[in-house]
């Protein structure tokens, strides 16, 4: 299938949307743009967006094996996805098995603690705001979501969890938490959108504790594009 | 009866609470202290520890007449009350009926849209921390509060939110916001506790919208002391 660009739609910080010949599908292009703390950080690594593209084509087809819909179609080259056309729900859902980051600043909470069962986050989209956190009953009342919507993003957040943590474990990697996005279809579906990489996700090397994601950047580990290319190696390996 | 106080126990930043002689019950003395910004804001009003000991025994007794449940049991002096020894829930319960205050800045909502239902928060009491939002998923994980405890604060502070809008509406003040506390007694009952005074509601004159709350201290607007004493000229009038 060849998927012609047509209209530029957006330029996120990571990626770049473009409209195509096909009614109700999207390209989206991964860019090398590193950025932390709501940008106030930011640098360039000549291919992270080739690597955070193959390994979030590969996690979604993965999802989508195990009936998880989502809004993709398929990997076009080394930087770029067709995706459905979908139009994203303003919130940044959060799924943590681990504390850290944010969450122990912002309640106390001993870093590295292991928690009982996941722990659901929801942030408005908004950079203006530093994408605040926000409730249930925030997103019901600004119209953010409604009820079905909320009971949808849980079930399918933790159901990808499940997925993404047995799939990681297996690897040797400790999923410590991630970011999903949603969108609506032209159907009306909620599907899940954006992207599943290291730029969204916490994952911890299982015997050394390495950090093999975007808080190499955030942290100044180094190696960042290294931590990556292991992620993307240990994803495309043969499983035994 | 005579309450005498026995042990100093605590001192908060509007009060100090005793034990007593009698088991099961603590004095508690309203300060003239104000606060505002977790404490970066003080200063101290003669007077305004006897008025708001004034207003919250009338607001705690109503709500008990109401079938509320609350840690209220007398008014002792112009500066004191009795109240049934509670354990404290460390969460502030916020119900908003209107958009004003850290809301809007946080989630950039319109200053004084009103809710077409209320909206209840919670906030962590955690003052090193800066008493931060939380999500009913962050109480039950944490252990702060039980689903059973979440249910009965989202039930009684509605109700509440009921019964003090219409007790102020007769009165001219539109209730725009408020904070309550939760305590649970020695038997595991939880009820309603701490206070509820200007310092701990928004209230905004019906007809000129006159600021009649903590605010004037926040904001400098001049002559809070008055405006507390109008909330109690209001309330202590006979109702027409």
């Amino acid at each position: 299938m060849s998927w012609e660009k047509k209209e530029f739609l957006y330029e996120g910080k990571a990626k770049k949307v473009w409209s195509t010949e096909r009614d109700g599908f999207y390209v989206i292009e991964y860019k090398d743009d590193l950025t932390a703390f709501n940008a106030q950080k930011k640098a360039t690594m000549e291919g992270k967006g080739q690597l955070n593209n193959e390994i979030s084509a590969h996690l979604l087809a993965y999802l989508a094996s195990r009936n998880i819909e989502t809004h993709f179609v398929e990997r076009i080259d080394e930087r770029k996805q067709a995706v459905k056309a979908v139009s994203i729900i303003p919130l940044e859902v959060v799924v943590r098995n681990i504390a850290t980051g944010s969450l122990c600043k912002r309640l106390g909470i001993k870093e590295g603690l292991e928690f009982p069962r996941p722990l659901l986050e929801l942030y408005l989209k908004n950079d203006a705001l530093d994408d605040p956190l926000v409730t249930e009953d925030h997103a019901l009342l600004f119209g953010w979501a409604s009820e079905e919507d909320l009971k949808i993003i849980r079930a399918i957040s933790f159901k990808v969890n499940e997925l993404l943590k047995e799939l990681f474990r297996k690897r040797s990697i400790v999923l410590v938490d991630f970011k999903l996005e949603f969108g609506r279809t032209g159907e009306g579906r909620l599907v899940l959108a954006d992207e599943i990489s290291p730029d969204t996700c916490r994952f911890w090397d299982s015997s050394t504790g390495n950090r093999l994601d975007k808080d190499r950047f955030r942290k100044d580990l180094g190696d960042v594009l290294g931590a990556y290319r292991e992620i993307w190696r240990r994803l495309s390996a043969k499983e035994e």
